[in-house]
């Protein structure tokens, strides 16, 4: 059902007066199949996540239906926590269940939490530097969790690392309608208890699963006078 | 005079028909020509405007600011009521001081209530026709409302007819981001006691003095079959 | 693959490390799809449609990936001929194949075309009065383009008219972001070379596939004078 | 006065080392004093800056105005150029003017160039750390800038540094309607030729000049393993 829908319904558009619209229905699913299966990735709104009220209008006894699709502070708060869950996801995975495992994992979360899929994310991780600071796409945004990709030999897989709790404090955070963005500390604890905490930055738009993406990253870690 | 200009033009909404708006009025004038001569005009937010909370994060023991510069329902509800106030204001000013005090007002209505200062509003008056339908400038607003412009010889000025309440029944309101919609029927009773009910559309994007603006404003007569 | 890629992925997040992961994903499997049988039905953008290009910084030697959600006045254009095309579809298959192909087709374009799946559209078509002046629900305007139904008697199928021909002229387009809005003119011409023209406002945020979907409507006829 | 405003604000990112400055900024700081105590700081947009065309309708023969207030990728380079500039321009106000020269120049390119109006700007600068590594206040940036003020001890002024050259090298820029993003690095050249660069990410608004103004502004020495 989900299938027939965004398999069929691209074409109804090209639907001519002129010809027997059944075939071209054919020729379009394959075509819609491939094009689907690349994209469809940043929605600006899902019908859980909207903010649909029916209210008493001031002026008026009428019911007023309200939609406001912009993102809320309670939507930021549980994309952050829910990157925090990934990455102790991804540590533990990798401890139980071994590379493989830890790797597809993080392949999935990447998708579902980044916005590559738009052509770009700004992402600039705690411990990359020279050339390979900034990753930019999906490939680099995975080597540096997981790490094994020899197109970027200093990784060593950040999400590796024994991850075990992860806390955000904000600093403060700026919504602008449809994107939001954060600053603050996030502090990493590992399984043998070693705090590490960093400065971090997250910018999110509105992802397909009505979920947050992240479209910005900037980590660092904290700056030592010498 | 900056600092005028800014306690000044909020005012103008405020204008009652039981005082004489004539001195602030004038004031504003010059200032308002000075404004549309070089400027900015439609800012996204205001000190007073701007949700602007400290809350306590859900995941951390510290203090978050929050800033954030969507449109609201509220927001909404009161330029929808401003208008209605201004509509009303310049036919008891008509009453009560004649046309041209009643231009003047209306002049300054149109600067502080729509967005011609960004070079384009989408107009659509419910009793215009033929090539002067859509009123995409500040003249063809001011000629609507107030009549007197032989570039439109079919104006006999809309906010001079007595209207004296103005009642807003939303059936919808959508807000994406930092502009919101709005469609119902807008129910306008004059000094008769006739009653006016038209079929209204607005949409709003923050002005100069952090209150909305109207970039969109289609109103139609409610359609009866013959 | 796509159909994998949907239920699989939301999951990611409620990995747990506590528990076996595989268990979680076959017990979210069922929840995923009802859910996306609702919904994901209004994302910003898509892989083929975002301004996404390689410049040469004017202050740098490096390159810079740029990506641009926001609309531009192509896309909007592409909306509205999309809408004009789909309506003459619709009429065109009244004609050659009869009511309930009519009605299949007029279901799939309002599912496209339009953004009722947020919760809401503001929608008052061109013939519509009294109580069911404004179709915000899908079976509204279903009704109003194919009719009946008989919670909407007076409704007897705008789309259903003979209409072959669509032609569109824009007073203005006004773009803010990831919405944009126009008003214009819109002329129909039905098989026996009748001529209809309307007053149209249209606003347009991105939808599930990339293209446009509508969340205000508001057509009128134009007013006369009597 | 409000005219001067919009004359004279424009002018400070152009404040020159070849010429005295003093004259301007002393009329300037009294209205920014009234500005700041009141008000209006970041509209969305400006007259100049708009993007307003009037283009052929693809469909339609008639003329079709269009306004699209979307930030566009010049308008983000302009806006980074400023920033460089103004770093620039305070170090050589130091050293040819003296710390008070510095700091008053310093307070009026921070209200211009960052949106502090707003309640909240998201400010790590690259040398700060423990509990005053974020800057949310004007404050706080002003202390980073030129240091001298006791709240925030560490801070030594860092557009005292001599800087004489920045160069900006975006990774990437991601645009969302009415805000923009960037990453990338800035490479900062001194007096004596030596050579900073930084990791940096910026993210702007409109600003009530028409110009962008900073939201966030997150900037990090580069990662170096020990």
């Amino acid at each position: 059902m989900l299938l027939r829908r965004f398999l069929i319904s691209p074409l109804i558009f090209l639907v001519s007066m002129h010809s027997n619209p059944f075939k071209q229905l054919q020729v379009n699913l394959s075509i819609t199949a491939a094009t689907i299966a690349l994209l469809v990735t940043v929605p600006s709104m899902a019908h859980g996540q909207v903010n649909s009220t029916t209210t008493k209008s001031a002026s008026s006894n009428s019911k007023t239906s309200v939609v406001n699709i912009s993102i809320t502070e309670a939507d930021v708060l549980a994309a952050q926590k829910a990157w925090g869950e990934a990455l102790v996801s991804i540590s533990t995975t990798y401890d139980e269940k071994g590379i493989a495992a830890a790797r597809t994992l993080a392949d999935n979360i990447i998708d579902k939490a980044y916005a590559y899929q738009s052509g770009l994310v700004l992402f600039k991780p705690t411990l990359t530097s020279g050339d390979q600071t900034f990753r930019t796409t999906h490939k680099g945004a995975l080597s540096y969790f997981v790490g094994g990709d020899s197109s970027f030999p200093k990784d060593t897989g950040f999400a590796l690392k024994g991850w075990r709790k992860v806390e955000i404090r904000n600093a403060g955070i700026f919504i602008v309608g449809n994107t939001a963005t954060t600053m603050g500390n996030v502090i990493l604890t590992d399984k043998t208890g070693k705090v590490t905490t960093v400065d971090k930055t997250w910018q999110f738009i509105r992802g397909g699963d009505g979920k947050l993406r992240i479209i910005l990253h900037h980590s660092s870690l904290p700056y030592s006078a010498k």
